[in-house]
Order: C-alpha cells, then structure tokens, then sequence
C-alpha cells in the first residue's frame, strides 16, 4: 500500500512530521527512556544484514514513529530522495574552542546546573534534562566560542540530523533576505508573484502574510479523517509514484493551487506548513533558484560550513521548504551565529543587518496563542520570537529541534532531538528553562 | 506502474545501466549531438515549476534514456534514496596545478592533438573526442599535477556524476586492501564467508572467483524477456514498495541467495553485476562495516577528498556495490592518483602497495574475450586491465565514464560521461587511442 492513513508511513513524512503530528501510538503510556530508546542498545539496523526485527525500511514499516525514529532522524536520505545544499568545496572555517582543559571545565558546570521545569516543583539538572528530551546533539557557543557540544544516539560530530520544521526558518531567513534587498516585495499578493496560483486561497493573501503565518487557508490536520488535508498533502508531495487511480494533486505546488479559504488573511497567526511552501515557491520565482541552491549561496557556502545539507524533495524535483532539511550540528551553530551577529560571520557580511533586526523584533503579539509554552510569544518570518527578557527567538522543529538565539547572553544554542513525541509543548517545560539558567550562567562567565 | 519493462525505467536502473543496457530507444538513429543534447540547451527541469515537457520525474518518465540521461547523471539522488560516503569535517588537500598561464598552454595543446579512431580513417582532435564521447567531465593528472580539466553539460566543479560500474571497482578496490591486510580470505568459498547464502549457485565459488567474476552463475539480460533476471533484479533492488502481489527476492543480498548456476566457476570471464554485489556483501560481512562507510573510512576521508560522495540503496538500505556511487571529478581523480602512487596520497600510505600491484598485473587473459575494443584485456578485482604497452588499467561504467591509470606515462584521467549508448563499446574508439595519444604527449612534456 503506498499511502497509509494507518499511524505516520514514512510517505507521509514530507507533510505531516513538519507540522506537529503526534506520530507515538506505540509509546503514548511509557515510553522507553532515553538511554533504553537509543538506537544503538535497541540494535537498529545492525547486522549485514539486519534481524528482520531490526530493519526499518522504507516501504513496509513506521519509520518515523518511536522508537525507529531515534534512527530514522540521521538517516532520511537512505529514505527519500534528496537535494544537496552544497558547502561547495573549499576549506571549511572552523568553530573557536576554549582550551580542552577550560572546555571541560566548563562541561562540568554547565551539566551540573540546576533549574526547575515549567509547572515543576522538582528541579532538574542540566544533564538531565538532556536525557528528560532525548537529545541527539547539544551545542553552545557563547561570545562565538564554541562552551558545549555533546552527541548521543544517532548522531556524531560528522553525521546530519532531520531538523524538520527548522527548514521553515531557513526558508523564512531566504526570503526576509530577499526582502531586505528588494527582490521580493512582501506588501504584494501572493498572485502578483505566482499568477498560476489561480483561485486558491492564497491568492490573495499577501507575501508578508504568507510570511508570518496570517494568512486564512484551510489546511485541517484530523489524522482520523481519510480526507483531511494533510493526507491530501502527503499524496501530492510523496516523490513516490502515485497509483493507478490516483487523481489530486502532484506536488507541493499543485496543492497549492487548490486551497480553500478558512477565515481572513491577516487576522491571525496559525501555524501551518503550506505556508512556508508557498514562500518557497515565490522565493524561486523571483531568484530562479530552488531554495536549495539558495540556501547554498547565500548560507552554506559563505559560512565557513564543514558539510553539505540536504532536503527531500517532491516528485517534481521541488524541496520540502516546510520540513526537509538534513544537517550538521556545527554547521547549524554556523547558522545561529550569523543570526546573532546580525548577518555576519567570519569577518563577512552575507547580509543586510535589518534582516535579522526584522526577525528577532517578532510578529504580533496579539495575533499570536495557543502555545502554552511560548505565552508571549509571536512568529515572524517563520521565526518564532518568545519576547523575553533576553529577546531570544528560534527556529524549531517537531521532536525537539531548535536553534536557540539569546542575543542578550550573546549565546547560540542548538539542540537536534529524536523526542516520542511530536509536538514542542511536551519538551518546552524542560528545555525553555534550561536555556534560559544556561544563559545567565554565562552572562556570569 | 512500478515496474517498466517498456525501455529502462528509473527503477530499474539499479541493476540495469551497470550491466550495460542499452538505453537509446529514441536514439538509435541520428541521435542528437553532444551540443544539441547539453542539458542546458534542452532546458531540463529549468523554470519554477519547468514546463511540463521539460519535467523529469522519478514516477513517470524514463529518466535514464537519452537525452533525460544527460541531465539525470548529475541529479541522481533526487530520484532515489542514498547513502553518505563521507569525506568526513576537515579541510581537503587541494590538488597541485601548474600557474594558470602554464595550463592554459598545456590546454590548447592537448586540444590540438590528434589520433586515429579505432577502424577508422580519418584522424579525430583531442577536443572533438571530448564531444564525440558526449563528455561531461575530464581531468588530466601528470606526475601528480592536474594538466587537463574541463565540464560540460550537466556538470561544474562543486558538482558530481553518476560513476555507474566504476562503483564495482571501488567495491573490489576493498576488496583487494581486505585480502591484502588479511581480513578477507580470498581461496575461501563464498559459502565459508556468506553461509546463509544457501544453494545458491555462487555458494561454491570462491571469493576470489567472485572479485574477478569469473563464477558459473545464471543471470540473463535479455530485456524483452518479463522474467529475464536482469528484471527480478531490478525489482529486487528498487528502494521503492513492491506491489502488494510482489513475490519475488527482497534486495540484493536476497536475490543473490537464489542464483541459479551456469557454467563452471572458474573457467571463464563473464561480466555480470551480480558478482560485485556478492562481493560487497562478503565485505560488509567480514568487516561489519557497510560499503559506504568503509570507502569513506579507508578512501575518501584519507584522500583529502573535496565532496561526499554517494551510493544508491535497495529497500533495505543495502548500498548497490554495482553501480550505485555518485562522485565529483577532483575525488575520483585523487583515487586514481592514489592507484597510480601504490597505495600512497599526500605523503600517507592509505594500503599495501601490494594492492594495487595486483590489480595491475591484471587476470587472466585466457578466460577473458567478448570485447572487441579491449582484445588483449582481462578484468580482475573489478578492474580492467589493458596489457597494453603502458601498464595502463580503468575503472569502467557504462555511458563513458572511466579512471584510466598509465602508470608509464605517470597519467591518470578521469572521464565522466553520458553517451546516448551505455556500451563502453561504442565509445572506446574514440577514446581509448585519445587516452594513448595524451600519455605520449606528456611523456614528451
């Protein structure tokens, strides 16, 4: 069966892990732990060949559902087929370290640092809570050096993690980019860049509306009803053949040109992954580039990056802007520090200052709720700001995933995980403190 | 459908480009010229979405036919699942060139070289070779000095190529280091390594016959054939899901259990895939390592390589020892140096010099024929051996792509293709005397 309604199938995947599905019907009462869940004890992929209990193929089983998914995170171009955001080929700039014994030094402290979760009453300390989230990859750099950087599970300093949603911040960041330079106009419609967009939806909204998430399309994510839209978007962007009788949409594109309203653009902030394909799609329109080719020139090969990225694309050849990007923990560090120095890094500018100065403003508040986690928060181009003392903003993704930006501690955080579940609001309780006594604790430094 | 046997399909391209196929349909007569058929002047896949006839899709389209070839060598991996070989997170060694002035110098004059064609008449220039031979890519290296590179068509220095059946000379490439350092015991039967293997007619072989595919084993390519095993392999070897009525083996390494005799092993030459996938199995096996991983550890992380490379998988994540690996240029060209120095890159041993000794004293010549434009050749350790007057021996893969290492002359070269016939055959002519006329020109130099 190519299409499963049936828990998550990894066809699935492109649509439905980007968007904060659920995909733990195994592990709802009781998960296996971190340390039990890891998929070198669980034995995954061992072998050659594997037990047949051990294999996670593409085809016949869950693949991103826990605890496969602990595996399945540094391996989904072994998956799906994939477009490279090339590093290209020169040297690599490393990352500035303290000295090894003034590293670990600074390792001890920060695993023994103790905060209290949200709505806890037990405090936890830093380690812990790197086991508390099933965290892959922990990565600090203060002041542009790098303070921690731990691996666990699936990953290793040279292996890539799907960061899922984070893909939307990238996106997000290319197209604030283009903004800031003119290309793109964010006060047009959608359907003055993509005229073919015809009577969707998204005609009318505006790209800074796309942008921020305000725009009123329909997109529902009942995973019980066979006709929701997120199976429908998960048919059109599978780059698998379709069936026989197959008769909607082909790719992210051609869904996009057939949403229905829900509501008024611009009335408030919903979270919802088909805009940031739709961004994806008018950033390529006006560069005539694929984001990936993009992402190359404007990020990974100007930032010093020591490995290639990818994304999955669709059955056209067009990348997963929403969710599919595969990277390396260093290189994403890369990335926040040239948001935290306001476009800069290694001494060049990649681009104009007020794109970052845009981003970390934030959205509007008003527009913004039902994250419980992130009360105050607001979401702006496909950042999500928290308005906090420190005016952090991040990038995030499903599971766990987060570039952490804390502009007054001057720290870059950057957190790849494999959690049960999918949704933020399970993690944040543990995570959003965390980062916050780590920062003051190098404020101190 | 998800099997074609109406001309290649993509899917079936796993096991049948490395074999040979031809896949010209629509050119076997007055195919169009390299120039007409460049991949930018068609305009594949260019426009955000390109127009419908200039799509090339997975799903729906031969994508390895010609021309589409012409665009697919380049983009493999948006087509199909892969696996890393990682050159790891360092900086790579550059390779030495002459000034600038130097090489464009040594540029016209090789251009201007002459040869004669193999059964021809009339005398051909180096250039016109280049786009006779459809080329896509072509390094010169001399006495360790890169003295010849140009791109064409789908490929630029950041990017990388199909190398389709040289991928079989990577995986006997460790092979032969396996047997060298002991780990791998070359007079042992497959069935000694392998055991489940079963009564599979490659039980009895031994390794060595399996290295240099002279094993009595059954596997036609007679493509107008439904049950030809070239199509059971190709369905076994599809990353994709079967059909749910789909009956037949699961991979490679099942479809290998079920080989049926032909011939005794030993007794003749005959180039058949399947051996290099037995081989690639008894690798995995005796190192637990899978291919990918052990060509980055022993090759591209030691070589100073400048890109990852990659390898296409089946539904198992089992890597195509075959013909699955995609590289750039410049890696390639630092594997044959690495051939051409005994084992030695960049003042490191990487293997015994012993290795490559072997490989270039080349098989038997009595068992090998059937190639016209190789008549003294003979292939051992997945590598071609000429007993030309030079010492010269190549990686070989269909559609023109070849390391070509004389080590009289000091020269590797490195040709990266996509000729509208996937025969070596038919591209020799042109080649193989161009290749013997720039090793005397740089024997002069």
């Amino acid at each position: 069966m190519i299409f499963s309604r049936n828990g998550l199938t990894g066809l699935a995947l492109g649509a439905a892990v980007a968007v904060g599905a659920a995909t733990v019907a195994s592990a709802q009462s009781a998960p296996l732990s971190a340390q039990e869940s890891d998929p070198n004890v669980m034995g995954w992929m061992q072998g050659f060949p594997p037990p047949a209990d051990k294999l996670i193929t593409q085809p016949d089983s869950n693949y991103f559902s826990f605890p496969k998914l602990r595996w399945s995170v540094c391996h989904l171009r072994e998956f799906l087929p994939t477009e490279e955001i090339s590093r290209g080929v020169g040297a690599p700039v490393p990352l500035d370290y303290p000295t090894p014994a003034e590293f670990a030094n600074l390792a001890r402290q920060i695993d023994a640092l103790t905060f209290m979760p949200m709505n806890g009453d037990t405090p936890m300390t830093w380690e812990q809570s790197l086991y508390a989230n099933y965290t892959d990859g922990m990565l600090i750099m203060h002041k542009g050096e790098v303070v921690y950087e731990r691996y666990f599970g699936c990953l290793e300093e040279d292996g890539k993690h799907a960061i899922m949603s984070m893909t939307k911040s990238i996106t997000g960041l290319l197209g604030e980019i283009l903004v800031a330079e003119g290309v793109l106009d964010d006060t047009l419609l959608v359907r003055d860049v993509i005229p073919e967009i015809g009577d969707s939806a998204f005609a009318t909204a505006t790209v800074r509306q796309v942008m921020d998430m305000t725009t009123g399309v329909q997109y529902s994510e009942n995973y019980s009803d066979p006709n929701a839209d997120i199976w429908v978007y998960s048919r059109a962007a599978s780059p698998l053949p379709k069936p026989e009788d197959y008769e909607g949409p082909d790719g992210y594109w051609e869904y996009l040109q057939q949403v229905k309203p829900d509501g008024n653009h611009g009335d408030a902030f919903h979270y919802k992954t088909i805009n940031s394909d739709m961004l994806g799609w008018m950033i390529s329109r006006v560069t005539g580039k694929a984001v990936t080719d993009l992402a190359s020139e404007r990020l990974w090969r100007r930032m010093g990056a020591e490995m290639d990225a990818y994304q999955t694309v669709d059955g056209k050849g067009v990348p997963f802007a929403g969710g599919g990007v595969t990277a390396g923990l260093r290189d994403l560090a890369r990335l926040g520090q040239l948001m935290l120095n306001g476009g800069e890094i290694n001494g060049e500018r990649l681009f104009p200052a007020e794109v970052v100065e845009t981003i970390a403003a934030g959205g509007d508040q008003s527009k913004f709720g039902g994250f419980a986690t992130i009360p105050n928060g607001s979401y702006t181009s496909q950042w999500w700001v928290f308005h906090n003392d420190h005016g952090a903003y991040a990038a995030r993704g499903v599971h766990g995933q987060t570039i952490y930006v804390d502009p007054t501690a001057e720290m870059v955080l950057v957190r790849l995980a494999s959690f049960p579940q999918a949704q933020n609001g399970f993690i944040d309780p543990t995570s959003l403190p965390a980062y916050q006594a780590v920062a003051e604790f190098l404020m101190e430094r």
